[in-house]
C-alpha cells in the first residue's frame, strides 16, 4: 500500500478521453489521480473487483460489494447482449472475491426512442443470467434521457455476496497461473458484430457467470487459491500486469500454452491485436499455489465453463513487477500494461 | 401483492418517453410490465426504495440495498450537483428503509471529452456528501463513451446498509402524514438552473443526507414509524399515491399545511406547476401513528435538517387508494399521480 501510494500518477489529459474507460494504464491513472484521491479509504485502495468488509461485527460473515457499469456496442451479439453481459460481470466479480452472490441490482438509463421490444429483449437475457448464477435482481432503478444523450441503453449493475473463502491473496514464487478457457472471445465478438470490419469469424462471447466453477474450484484444493480476477478489459495481460505489481512478483508465461481459439487468433492477426489484451467476459485469471495446480486444474476441467482451462504461467521472483512472456519462438518478451483504447465499448 | 398483480398495467408505447422515466404513471407501468414482467421476485415485488434481505440466516441482521442512476442536468446547480445529489438519494433511500448507510460505491460513464477539472469537483462533492452521511465509497467502476453518446456525466450510487429499525409498513386511519422540510426546492432550482426561462428564484436545491435526522426520529418515537419514503421523481404526490394504493387507505391532505417556501411558490405559479409533484432530493414523507404525531413532529424540528417540517395531513378509511386535497378555499380535490414528465432529468 506504501509503496502504490508513493507511486500514484498523475493525470496529465485535461479531458477524458476513450482510453480512460479501456481498463489498460490510462483508467488505472484516471482511477489513481481522480477517484482514489477523493474517495481514498482502506477498502477502495484495494482496488480489487469487489469490496469486502464484515456487516455484523468480527463474528458475522463478510460482505462482497461490486458494481459495474455496461455500456457494450452493439447492445446484441453473438453469444450475448447488454443484459447478460452486465449480469454475468457483476455475479464474477463477486465470485472472484471468494463470494457467494447474493441479490444484484440494476439502474437503466434509457435513450428517449428505445424500443421496448429490445428493453424487453435485454431483460430476458437479464433474468436467465440471474437464474443460471442463482441470484435475484432485488432492486434498480430507471433514468431517460432525451434523444441523443445516450446510445440506446446503458445498465449499472450492483451486487452483493456473502464471502464464503476469500482467495489467500499472499503470491508466492513457484505458484501456478491458470486460465479457465480460451481467451479473448468476448472481446473479439464485439469488435466484429459491429461490422466496420467486414469480417466473419463466427466466434461467440464468453460471456457467462463463473460463481459455479469457482466454488468448485474452491472445493477441490481449499486454501489453496492465492488470487482471483476475471479478464475482463484490459484481457489477461492487464490482470496479471496488476498482479505482478501489487504482490512484487515475475509472472512468467509461456505463449504456447495460453488458450486461444483459431477463430480468435486469426481475426486477432487480421487487426493487429494480441489476444492477451483482449476482454473475456467469461474467464477467470487464477493463482494457485504450484502443489495445488494439478487438482485446480481438475477440477477446473470438470465444469463446462472450465473446460478449456490451462496452465499459462508461473509465478517467479525476478524481476519484481513484470510480466514475461516466453514466445513460440524461444525468446522473451515484456507484456506491459495496455496502453491506449484499442477495442472501445467492449462492456 | 395478490390485488397489485392483478392490477399490473400494460405498456401501450413501442418506445420509450421521457415520462417512463419521471418517477409518475408512466415509469410505474414501464416497471411494472417490463421490469417486475421480467425479474419479479418478493424482494423486488415490494417495489420500495430498497430491497431488505437478511445475510446470515434468520438471527443475522438484515441487510437494505438500493441504487440510483443520475442524470440530471445541468450537472452543477445552486446548492448541489449531480455528486452529492447520486450520494444523498441513495443514502435516503436506506435511510427510509430503517438502515444505518453503511458503504456506496459509484458507477461513472464520462463523454469522451467531459473536462477533469468538471469529474475532480463532482469527485469532491461526493466525498463531502459521503462524510456527512458518515458511508464510504468502497468500489467502483468508469466507462466512456464516445463524444455525442452521453451528456457529459452520469453517475450510478448503489447502497448497502444495516436495517436497524425497519418502519412497520402498516398504515392505519388515524396515522399522521409528516414531510421533513418545504417541499419543491429541488426540482425548481434545477429547472430554472437550466437557464431556458430567465427567471432568478434564489431558491437552492434541499440535497441532503437524511439519515441523521431518520435517527433521530427513531429514537424518539420508537415502533411509531409506519412508511417513509423520499420525496424524488413525481413529489410528495407520487409518494403519497402510491402509499394510498398500497396501503388501501385515503390520505387527506390539509394544502394550507403543506410547507412551501415563497421562491418556489412563485416559481411554480408562473410555471404551472404544482409543487406537490416537484421532486425533493432532501425531504422524506413520514407517516406516524397518531400518538406518536408530537413527539415525531418534535423530534425532526430539533434537527437542522428538519427545521421546516410540518404534519400536512392524516390517513383515513374512505376512499381508499386516492389521496385528497383539502384547499385553502375550502374545497376538496383529488391529488392524482403524475402524469407525463413536466421536468426531464431532474436526478
Amino acid at each position: 500500500m506504501e509503496r502504490a501510494r508513493a507511486a500514484r500518477p498523475r493525470l496529465r489529459e485535461d479531458r477524458v478521453t476513450l482510453a480512460h474507460g479501456a481498463g489498460g494504464k490510462a483508467t488505472r491513472t484516471l482511477v489513481e489521480a481522480v477517484f482514489r484521491e477523493a474517495f481514498g479509504n482502506p477498502l477502495l485502495d484495494r482496488l480489487d473487483d469487489s469490496a469486502v468488509f464484515p456487516v455484523d461485527g468480527a463474528a458475522g460473515p463478510a460482505l462482497a460489494f461490486t458494481t459495474d457499469a455496461s455500456v457494450v456496442s452493439p447492445l446484441f451479439f453473438p453469444g450475448g447482449d447488454i443484459g447478460d453481459l452486465a449480469v454475468n460481470g457483476t455475479v464474477n466479480d463477486l465470485a472472484v472475491a471468494g463470494a457467494t452472490p447474493l441479490h444484484l441490482s440494476a439502474a437503466f438509463i434509457l435513450e428517449e426512442g428505445f424500443p421496448v421490444a429490445d428493453l424487453r429483449r435485454i431483460t430476458a437475457s437479464m433474468r436467465r443470467a440471474a437464474g443460471e448464477a442463482g441470484v435475484g435482481i432485488v432492486a434498480g432503478d430507471t433514468k431517460v434521457v432525451e434523444r441523443g444523450k445516450a446510445d440506446g441503453c446503458y445498465i449499472t449493475t450492483s451486487g452483493v455476496g456473502v464471502v464464503e473463502s476469500a482467495p489467500s491473496g499472499e503470491v508466492l514464487p513457484g505458484d501456478s497461473v491458470l486460465v479457465t478457457g480460451p481467451i479473448g472471445e468476448h472481446g473479439v465478438t464485439v469488435m466484429l458484430a459491429r461490422g466496420d470490419l467486414g469480417i466473419e469469424a463466427g466466434v461467440a462471447s464468453d460471456t457467462a457467470p463463473l460463481n459455479g466453477l469457482i466454488a468448485d474450484l474452491r472445493a477441490a484444493c481449499p486454501g489453496a487459491v492465492r488470487r482471483m480476477r476475471d479478464a475482463t478489459r484490459g484481457g489477461v495481460a492487464t490482470v496479471l500486469n496488476e498482479l505482478a505489481v501489487d504482490a512484487g512478483v515475475a509472472v512468467a508465461l509461456d505463449e504456447d500454452a495460453v488458450p486461444v481459439g483459431p477463430a480468435v487468433r486469426g481475426a486477432c492477426e487480421l487487426l493487429g491485436l494480441d489476444p492477451l489484451y483482449v476482454a473475456c467476459e467469461g474467464r477467470a485469471v487464477i493463482v494457485v499455489s504450484g502443489e495445488a495446480e494439478a487438482a485446480a486444474l481438475a477440477a477446473l476441467r470438470a465444469h463446462p465453463l472450465g473446460a478449456g482451462a490451462a496452465v499459462i504461467g508461473r509465478v517467479e521472483e525476478e524481476p519484481p513487477g513484470l510480466v514475461l512472456l516466453k514466445t513460440s519462438f524461444g525468446g522473451t518478451r515484456v507484456v506491459d500494461v495496455l496502453v491506449g483504447d484499442p477495442l472501445p465499448r467492449i462492456c
